[in-house]
């Protein structure tokens, strides 16, 4: 099975926690419009197409079934690229976790565009300025925490009893606040070693540290949703 | 088995979704906050239950398996209240269609919070007036015109090939909105013709209608998600 991602070929954005599940299981994939173009996109999103009907990107085609949504995404991909393990109960906890990383990553957007995402960052930085403090302050430490207690709670080496794709989209969660809040995230490191901790074990996995220096790893950048704007961030 | 749900005890907010499908189907559940109190929720968030560890409310406990995560709860239902056609591919799209319900659900939350939801609304009302405003002008309309595009797709009886637990939610979305925002919705109903019929026939459902009769249905409030300020609606 070669798999298609569809997803904007500038930003990581939602796409990367599918690429970094395709990339560590070694998977057969096209970034499709890292390919052909993001117009490749479109005749899925305009109902040109069979199959369910995606809100947004990502999307993935896997033979004739589009599925939409990056938890459901990962949900499909997960046991065929065996980054999950067997059995209902765990792979129920596996989403739900990759569900509350969704709601943090909506919340990350939302500290850059708090008003609309039809205006520029710069037509609402009054409102981002205090909905990032809002976050730095209370939304950032309350979803890490859980996280860092959601590793102690599994014994501190894996989210779950092993290697998961809730893993990789943990380091990415922790890449992508590095690069935006950094003065926020020195602060807080030293509340989350174990987050800490994977984070720095899954950068080392050797397919993860193959993709992320290549050229198929696109770097961080003021058009996706981790954007750094020091305003934003902590002082020092 | 007789699923416990555990949401707060004086909202429809997104616990309503699982309720809407417990009741649909007759199920067997205890609403544990509304019998015990809110504090019964506690124990599980402060990490003294076993099980998945949830971020937040609603989740529900199946013999020992916790599930949170609103769209997880009705994933792992669906199949079991036979709320859900059989077949890996339309479950998944199913499931697409609620997490894209789940994130329209984020999205009307922040137009009463924008900036935070620590602070009461009043501390947020000029934001919130401008992310009003944008969600009615862009987001609402892209929303439920997907949605009507799903059901036109389908060929307009229903979301997937039958009655889902995705047209519940799609009745409650519909409810909620013409709460929250009479106005808007007066003038975007003409352009929701099947979105407009589904919410109807849902609600003529025998046990839906029972269920909404009863005392067990909340009304809509200024604590929920769907809260009703008139400067945040459409004028006339």
């Amino acid at each position: 099975m070669r798999y298609q991602l569809y997803y904007w070929s500038g930003i990581q954005g939602r796409g990367e926690f599918v690429r970094l599940a395709l990339e560590d299981a070694g998977a057969d994939y096209l970034d499709v419009a890292r390919e052909r173009g993001d117009d490749a996109i479109m005749p899925f999103l305009q109902g040109e197409q069979g199959g369910a009907l995606p809100f947004a990107p990502p999307f993935l085609k896997a033979g004739r079934t589009v599925i939409a949504q990056t938890p459901a995404i990962l949900l499909y991909l997960a046991p065929r690229l065996k980054l999950v393990p067997a059995g209902t109960p765990i792979q129920l906890h596996a989403h739900q976790l990759q569900l509350t990383i969704a709601d943090l990553v909506a919340e990350v957007h939302d500290t850059h565009h708090p008003i609309s995402s039809a205006l520029y960052y710069e037509d609402q930085r009054v409102a981002a300025k205090r909905r990032a403090e809002d976050f730095r302050q209370h939304r950032l430490p309350k979803y890490l925490g859980y996280f860092e207690d959601v590793l102690v709670r599994s014994g501190g080496m894996h989210t779950l009893s092993r290697h998961s794709y809730v893993d990789l989209s943990l380091f990415q969660i922790m890449s992508g606040l590095d690069y935006a809040f950094p003065h926020a995230m020195r602060r807080l490191r030293r509340k989350l070693p174990q987050l800490c901790a994977l984070a720095g074990k899954v950068a080392e996995r050797p397919r993860i540290a193959t993709y992320l220096a290549s050229p198929r790893r696109l770097a961080f950048n003021e058009d996706g949703i981790f954007r750094h704007y020091p305003e934003l961030d902590a002082t020092r």
